[in-house]
């Protein structure tokens, strides 16, 4: 059995936005009890992680390192149209993951206790990001 | 045809252990000769990392790079509860893996030569850890 | 429906390498119009990544930020049997993707409009890499 779906998400700046609910919503409507959740983003800008949704402070040190590692308007970028949080939202999307393929087991995302799917907005602006959702397995 | 396990895997410490046995194993036991063998971690401290096995000195030089971008006790770090590995942890896990996915062909997991499986713990205790491998394919 | 054909790609020293035509190629060929293709890179000195396919300085940038977090030559390294480009290939492995998971939507892969599937080859001299693509889904 096969479920897909695409689906758009706003977004309102940088940050990170939990789509863990959604993605359960779709795996019980797929009727899908275990397979696998395959989760995609349409962007080069935006990405996907699964990180801890118990302490947000978290997902601020996270931010931290991605800025770190991955500086806006580094002037060694030659690539710099859309502004300095262009380049290095390619760059952050390189490091984090533009899919994630996630168990499914008794028709639910079979996260650990402390794991939550988050969008990861790059781009300082907000937008319109289109993600795709594949579910396959049995009843 | 699909097979899903979850197992548990005891850590001593950060570093690397090797499933590529174990998931082998589990490939024989589901009787699926071609497919996809997804292997995810339920944690946020653990990651999955697929790298050379060949030479274990590979594995000693990612984590001095993994302790160079996520340095320990970071002063700027917010999130630090459980000790100074606590916050380097998940920026690890953010920049390797929560799941892997391999191709199955003639029933087993179609590394490369000098290609090992590797769980990687990044708490310097000793954890249980969580997977869950789903293995989906044909006869 | 299981569609699963392994294949060689001749790198020209380190760089990206576009593959998109030649996984839209096999989706087509597979017949699937709906679920997922999983693509494998059986090495771990080069590697796979999704980008901008439209401005090439994106992926100048990229390997900018990839020679500072992963240094070729570092004195810190133990591990330098084939050269300075040892190591750092391994390191940018772990940094990028063994394998990507698309969507199959329509028959093709269903990429957003500026995203490109890149192998990227790390070592500064030519290899031949296998690589392995597995298609899932129904007609």
């Amino acid at each position: 059995m096969i479920y897909q779906q695409a689906f758009d998400y706003h977004t309102a700046g940088r940050g990170t936005y939990e789509l863990s609910p959604e993605v359960d919503n779709h795996i019980h409507n797929s009727g899908i009890k275990t397979g696998i959740c395959s989760l995609f983003i349409h962007h080069t800008s935006a990405s996907l992680l699964v990180t801890e949704n118990a302490d947000p402070t978290v997902r601020v040190d996270l931010e931290m390192i991605l800025r770190r590692l991955a500086p806006d308007g580094d002037p060694a970028y030659h690539h710099d149209y859309e502004g300095p949080d262009d380049m290095s939202a390619h760059v952050r999307c390189m490091l984090t993951n533009d899919s994630l393929t996630l168990p499914v087991t008794h028709g639910r995302s079979a996260l650990g206790t402390w794991q939550g799917i988050y969008l990861y907005e790059h781009r300082t602006s907000s937008f319109r990001r289109r993600l795709t959702l594949t579910i396959m397995g049995e009843h």
